[in-house]
């Protein structure tokens, strides 16, 4: 497909071309576009910033690690081999990263009206300089630019970081790890903010292939044996502690299903026991996460740490891609997601508690007007994360917007997450959010539903005072 | 938050900032906004047009009895015993009404961009001519104006009531009431016309606590004993009758689920039976309440009374906070609820026949295109009603009308309902709803999908016709 | 209702009013309007092509084969004896058509706001010349034209085929069909491709009522008795081969629900057997139906027929309706769909094969964010199906695209599908198609999403391209 090759970001992009609207959504935009970046979560490898090493080359920078950008090719019939994704049985993958690079190019089309294309054209521009639009044609001449930028010092992992005007930057770690790249990131004396975020799903999945092998790193980092339900829970605050004195604010789970049930002690512990001797199925696990949201919620409320719960995802659907490579293979879909019921008995026992504060996300963005937004605007201890992953996206933000903002108002909300592990994407995130935030609000001043004094307050906090405030950073 | 203090009530308020849109909407909206307000369903307690006394005080008027502002408020951890809800057990609670009024006004930034701020500037500037903004400096100034304004005979309820233009209020009560403020009102000689509507729910929910008292409640109303389903049967046709004389025209039933099934006479009273000696569980009282369905229907048609269905609420679903201040208090949450299966044995017995009117509203969107356009679109007795509830907002009903229109025309949807416990905001409530429908018929309009001769046919209809008819008012 | 008599087909109809939009919405569409009309999927009945006669009258022509209009008539109490639909069971209808048109005019406000105005509004004034509303005083002169230019040789099936410049129609049959009608078509000489989809619904229905003759017309047109499992599957492959070799490039199927689920060929035969007894159920169909699924994804691989699903729709929902008039009356109501978990085992076994192509359809829009669009932006087989049925229509179909591009892009769907049994209102609907692509697109290029070059290519993807390279055509 031949194409223009000037790549023109244009100044205006994605606000609504009515003037009216237009004019206001900038102004808005004027007033947020340099606030610092707090991303409060996410899956940037700190090991980047610990190493702080040039990124190898364009594809292992860009490509490899985005399961947006590949799954997409991937959709099209070309093979994740092809694209030098890594496989878990060492049968052999494309190594030429060139030769991958040009594959991207000649398909980069595949991308019009996504927000990939809307996020690496910012990349592709703003962080290096890129002045032509990729295709088949252009994919060497670019390659060559980047390549050539990643060996300056100014692209090194902390240069960028502090170039994007970071002030904080969280990543998430199991519960067994030992944090030692941000360890090595504290001591370095680098002023960077690179915090935690203690995620125990692999511990938690009792029914989990390699559960017992986390648990087992779990006890040699808390230092006791864990043989209990007691002692898991022991280990539980134990990491808590660390993580927190690591500087961690929050702690987040991925769950299947948002279901909270209060098991007793020792209906947890037969089937903490159980799990020990490698028997629970999924109903077990699943019982036994609702029992653990709950210990959650309690433990946030004893040592502050925010809670978030991001549900929906049936990862790993396609069980030959995740045999052959792994997990985070573009292959997570999302399932219909009830909160309403799940969440009662959490709520009920915690919810009215201004002390907790739970952050829940979801991927079903029916469950918005019909149970998040209602639950949110109303208990205490709930707030609503931002749009998410498939639908953190121009029009996906503008839904949230609209189905949220009736009900819970914007101050149950939490602002921005880039939730990526694409770490050069990141301020062209931040900068779709608020051009997408300033554009909705400039819709509601447009038509009398705030004033403009509003709109400004309601800006800031959308960019930069909500998240600062939920996440206690 | 600082703000300006001057409150504006913009004239083209909720119109889209097209100018093409805009001068339609504007058109299509002078056309309708003076027509008398129908009301066909509602919540005003009846007493306050039966006493016709002034009302105490702003907060007691404005704050207490409206759940979309205090829970809101408690939301963001405000607690609401420092908001003056009343307790059920008599713990105390706030009572300077001054007091509550300057925490409403501290935080009524809150509210921005939703519809409770919308009617609440309305209210303010039409109804009570305030010319600030409510905020923490104004807050006590605003308390004054109003309260000296409620003191007036101007501001009296059955004086408020005329000067709305309401052609006709509907309050809504359960069966064994006696309708002793609408007989006041019938014999007051005052022309307003306030009628009731029946609601069983309180006798036929049958596993709920209180209803063995509501049943005997019912009895003495209808001066027999109710001893079997036959009885049971006999009193709601006793009571619809008594309903009807007094002007009612229509019924309803707050279901968690529009099930539908018809039990055999010796099935229901053996649920019945049950129910006497206090043993039935909320399965019993899902098969006894699709049965109800399918006998209201019936005697619908016999007595042409309206059938109205507001179903999938899980009501009060915070238990402490019920356990403390009892029902309405802001924590009734959506349920996922589905029509197709649920409603097919009531429409294939009755929904033929179009003797029966059918109002089926939803607290889930998602049913609209999915199943509720198509069904109305199709039963001759099946009419939607309006955006209800949490999509009762200048963006709900946007999408309520995106999503109904295509499959079921507006003919087989019922206008308005502005289904509040807020006296003071009905006409607010009415013009919103005038002036996104006039939104939404300039859209199609400068689309050329219906043309202005056709747009003010449907613009008439929408706001007064079509409620008239459906409800027989 | 009056209205002013002069029908307007506006040349930017459905276009948004914002000059910047229109502007580059009419520019794509000027580039599109005139390409052939490729129709991958639809109902016309064949024999009218095959047979070449005229029409008989406006009635039987628009209105009696067509059940978007005559279930809105119904919904509002007409019945549908009154506007000529055919009883089953012999029972009179009405057979004055000028009186049915009569009718249908003076209703035909009913669909202001709905595709059918649209689509026949261009039928009147494209097609037949109409310069005239249609309502109840213009009704009989209405039909008078229409019924005129029927007479004429312009306005024979083939001459009318050939002026909509529709380079290909795609016809359903059963899979015990024997395609006379397309063999005709195909002697005939006349150079129009009508060609054929394989629906076997028919002969998979196992616990359907007709069942079982279905099953002995399919024997009969394989010329072997089917007595087993095997031989079932040996049908398949028989009748796919013939629809092959007359000219069929897909299959199609109409299930419940999208489950798939591989039997034993030990287990599929136990089902048959007992299918043939009568002794099946529901659940045993489901079983049956998902175990199909997969056997068709296998011979599509094999053969290489596009498989189609359409899942969701609950059949024949009006029973007393059914009963008297029998299938394809309007009744046909969505039911919530699960695609994630339902997919699985299909996409797991054949969805990473290229060589398949898996087309699917929705009537619950839900799942297009949370679930199709993810499953198509990641399988390389899977393709899916434009905005379908109740959401073929001018908001539905801009919901589709703002829900689904962003994560599968538009190289992941497939064009548009006419779906229709009203064969005068194949071009209004494409043309409606064209003008909602072109906007979606414009409103893209005005926020800088894409550039003008790339939506001209994205323009003429959905206008033709996707659906000729999906189809294979």
């Amino acid at each position: 497909m031949s194409q223009s090759n000037t790549l023109v970001v244009n100044e205006n992009r994605f606000f609504d071309p009515d003037l009216a609207i237009r004019k206001i959504a900038r102004e808005l935009y004027e007033g947020v576009k340099d606030l610092p970046i707090v991303s409060p979560h996410g899956h940037v490898d700190p090991s980047i910033l610990a190493d702080n090493k040039p990124f190898p080359n364009p594809t292992e920078l860009i490509l490899i690690p985005d399961h947006y950008i590949f799954r997409m090719l991937y959709s099209q019939g070309i093979s994740l081999e092809s694209l030098g994704i890594p496989t878990k049985d060492g049968s052999p993958m494309e190594t030429d990263f060139r030769k991958i690079w040009q594959t991207f190019g000649d398909n980069f089309y595949l991308f019009y009206g996504t927000p990939t294309w809307a996020w690496l054209s910012h990349v592709f521009s703003a962080v290096f300089g890129i002045k032509e639009k990729l295709s088949g044609e252009t994919a060497q001449s670019i390659y060559d630019q980047i390549d050539e930028k990643l060996k300056s010092p100014e692209f090194l992992p902390r240069a960028m970081f502090d170039r994007f005007n970071i002030e904080a930057l969280t990543t998430t770690e199991g519960a067994e790890d030992d944090l030692r790249f941000h360890k090595t990131i504290k001591d370095s004396g680098w002023g960077g903010k690179v915090i935690t975020c203690f995620r125990p799903d692999g511990v938690v999945n009792i029914s989990a292939k390699g559960w017992k092998e986390n648990i087992d790193l779990l006890s040699e980092r808390c230092g006791f044996e864990i043989n209990s339900y007691d002692d898991f829970i022991k280990a539980f605050e134990n990491r808590r502690e660390f993580f927190k004195s690591m500087g961690a604010v929050s702690t987040d789970q991925g769950v299947t299903s948002p279901y909270t049930f209060e098991l007793t002690k020792s209906d947890a512990n037969k089937l903490f026991q159980k799990a020990l001797k490698g028997e629970t199925n999924g109903a077990d696990q699943a019982q036994f996460t609702g029992n653990i949201l709950m210990e959650m919620a309690r433990l946030s409320i004893e040592d502050g740490l925010v809670m978030q719960i991001h549900p929906g995802s049936y990862r790993n659907h396609n069980q030959p891609v995740f045999d052959k490579f792994g997990a985070d293979k573009g292959c997570d879909i999302p399932l219909q997601t009830e909160y309403t019921r799940n969440l009662r008995a959490l709520l009920n026992k915690y919810g009215n508690d201004p002390r907790l504060t739970l952050i829940v996300f979801t991927l079903d963005e029916d469950s918005y007007t019909r149970e998040l937004a209602p639950l949110a605007g109303h208990y205490p201890a709930m707030k609503l994360g931002p749009a998410w992953w498939f639908h953190d996206s121009i029009e996906g933000m503008t839904r949230y917007r609209q189905m949220v903002t009736e009900t819970a108002g914007i101050f149950n909300t939490v602002g921005f997450n880039d939730d990526t592990r694409a770490f050069p994407s990141i301020p062209a995130r931040h900068d779709l959010s608020r051009r997408v935030d300033s554009n909705f609000l400039a819709g509601l001043v447009t038509r009398h539903i705030v004033d403009m004094e509003e709109a400004r307050v309601m800006s800031r906090a959308l960019a930069y005072d909500l998240v600062k405030q939920a996440y206690k950073l």
